[in-house]
């Protein structure tokens, strides 16, 4: 698809600067720009990028068009634009609707004709899906699934029988959703016995999933994704795990059982979180801390492998763990020194 | 289901503070229960709940039955009898026994008739299920695997050729079993052999092995996991791990090859085990530990993201760990004042 | 499978010491080999095994043979002659070329004579294979999606459209390559634009890539992963990453989005390496390490949960880690003193 530049301005609200005829086709790098191509400069870092970028039109901020060597749509969130005209540029594939013949479908579900349910799909029973849900192939529905309108499961998901899920999710490969959280309980003999997980998991509207996520069913209560959360790949999330609106949390990251999460949170990778604190809104957690207990303030934390700690504090530790070694030899220094201003003294 | 309090109180050894005829259908938390529902108390954590229950009964402890506002079991264990009742009034979904007509079924294979086999699973040459074994949908059983009564893989499992799993265990979806084991020989030019892996898994009986866990088959010898081990999801058993019986393992821990992991064990999410070691029964290690060597003693192990040490010495280390820039700052003030004072000395 | 030993030295360049019409079959460990079964020395960890083994013949270095008891195959890269040697004696499970009925293959695909293509496998259209490549049960690729000669995508793996795969590589189960990269822009109100991940992934040749192991398709250039690189089970390879070739990263490692990682590195597991970061060649990562910024050059870092540093620093530092209490209590001792001497001073 090709579109010209002076209706993009128009459309997605920047100011232009250049030729409003310039046609624009697809998007690149600024590095690797050529003709017909959008590129962006948001990150500073690549600033030195733009110079020499052979793109048909950039979009920045109104600070770094002097420095574009070509026609720029200007606007204060670059980042923000250039995702919106992306995802015009590069529309998400359309579906195609209809049940593929080798697709299983249960009893009393309900699946919109504007569907998608892709080769070697099962569908359980009473299972209810919204208009153009892509039931991508390979995906497995339990029984009384519910899923709202738009949302995609682009293939080999598996989601358990009484999981609720919003409109408009993208959920990916290998993603689980609603195995059973991990509760046993320990008997005197050290065998363990199984605690029932009648919970499920409920997924807000605008959620995206990453591959081979797991997200567990509640134990008792359920456990809630809230709208908007993006989670990355490989995050774990524990049984009766709360995550707030529009928080994101990077991959490989576990959140433990009954552990509240506000909303609007950053959450690095690897980061670990406790089973049963909460977490307040507007809370930035950098990768691999341990949060092991509340965060009653929102703000920025660090803890690289150490507990969660406001982040500048952090810093400066990190930088002293590297010294240790030269710390305590000074330490050692010291205590010759003080021993003999002490026999001298005495 | 509904069941009488006082029936509940004799079957589970329980004693009986209020009405027996109370009428119990389902479980609930203290702070969502209402009629019919049986509540329990056992983390001390949730007792200020206890007063504002409308939960129909409660399982606790006899210390705690004074502050109950309802009908209570009493029982030493309370999170354990909680577990077995739930058990009971929550059973497991019915086996509909039978193979769906789009699961392949390879040849010699032994599948009694009271097995299920869900839509679209797999099944290789001369694989062996017990009795009443399910094969959720999407599951993938390579040749030779053999699998012991009453085990339920719920979907989506992909099991190797070769392994063989015990009776009553629980494989939860996205879970790999068998693998290769991660072996290659480096040769002089910097690549790689591939060391054929030719072990297989063995799982006892009684395991749960969580989503997208994945366990590794031998490389020469077997990897071998024992009776009532629990592992929860995303953990990682590389090729020629040994796990001692009732062992627990959390989420996103990894525990690299030849490791020996005693009976008994309680291992935290996000731990890293080294190859090649072993760790005796009745270890606890928590949550983000590096065991980087044997463990000779059972007891409790923390270690953050450091090395395993004496869980209460590593709590201290954690806490200076935090102090460090302060640390540095008065090792500064300490050299020159001690410069200060050799100098008047001199 | 059997063969004399005589026939191996000549093949696999060993120097014989012993009958070479000794007939080895298969392969085993020092500790559990018998008749017929080949074994070898290479960590030196398990020298003591040696005087005790019943092995037909152990591959082994030169300066081992005296306390070998039995027929020995001697080379200066025993490690290595052993993997080969077990490669021909275990050989893979020959294809068995042909489409299984219940797969289903897209429009416009390449699938040659020779390739297998199991139960319930689904292929995308336009979809290219080379000759001998292995697409297992419940595999399913996207559309236009090209892989080379004998490469094996084992069962349950899930490709994305587009993604091009080398020769000879082995794909394992629950692996998913080219989901989307997680990719969002903020809004001034904390929501999130989706960013188009337009890229895709490319694997070279001869690559491994482990159980439930994740590659995101890049943003908007593509992913690399080189010729012989070998990733571990868990592993997860964010958006835009480049991987130089013969890099080996072991389980649960995280590689944020666009970071480049030289060839011939080893990387350890749960290591977490940050976005938009270039490692060199020849880098060796201890596991559990934090890269947080460029290494510039060759050598081995640690880091634990600290950032990476020069890896014999690094274990001085750890150490001390683990004396923070400690040194803590003499700096107030210290403090004490240095206060009593300046006051007796004054």
């Amino acid at each position: 698809m090709a579109v010209s530049l002076g209706s993009l301005a128009v459309r997605f609200g920047c100011e232009l600067h250049g030729d409003p005829d310039v046609c624009i086709e697809k998007v690149a790098t600024l590095h690797s720009a050529g003709p017909g191509c959008l590129s962006f400069l948001a990150n500073p870092a690549y600033r030195s990028q733009l110079s020499g970028t052979r793109a048909a039109a950039v979009v920045l901020r109104p600070e770094d068009q002097p420095s574009c060597p070509t026609s720029a749509l200007l606007t204060s969130d670059p980042y923000v634009v250039f995702a919106r005209i992306a995802g015009e540029l590069h529309p998400q594939l359309a579906l195609r609707p209809g049940v593929s013949p080798t697709a299983s479908i249960g009893h009393e579900c309900i699946v919109p004709a504007t569907c998608e349910i892709g080769a070697g799909a099962v569908i359980g029973d009473r299972t209810r899906l919204g208009d153009r849900v892509l039931v991508g192939p390979g995906v497995v529905l339990g029984s009384d699934v519910s899923i709202g309108a738009d949302t995609r499961l682009i293939g080999s998901v598996h989601v358990y029988a009484g999981t609720r899920i919003g409109a408009r999710c993208v959920l990916h490969a290998g993603a689980v959703i609603g195995a059973d959280g991990f509760g046993f309980a320990r008997d005197r003999d050290g065998t363990y016995e199984k605690v029932p997980q009648v919970g499920v998991v409920v997924l807000g509207d605008d959620v995206e999933v990453g591959a081979n996520t797991t997200i567990d069913r509640g134990a008792i209560d359920d456990t809630h994704v809230g709208n908007g959360v993006k989670l990355d790949n490989q995050v774990q999330v524990g049984h009766n795990v709360r995550i707030g609106e529009h928080t994101v949390v990077a991959a490989l990251t576990g959140i433990s059982g009954s552990a509240t999460i506000g909303a609007r949170c950053i959450i690095g990778g690897q980061v670990g979180i406790a089973g049963h604190i909460t977490i307040v809104d507007d809370v930035v957690i950098a990768g691999r801390a341990i949060v092991t207990g509340p965060i009653r303030k929102a703000g920025a934390y660090g803890g690289g492998g150490l507990p969660a700690d406001d982040l500048r504090r952090w810093r400066r530790n990190i930088v002293r763990a590297g010294q240790l070694e030269e710390m305590a030899k000074r330490l050692q220094v010291l205590e010759r020194n003080i021993g003999r201003v002490s026999r001298e003294e005495s």
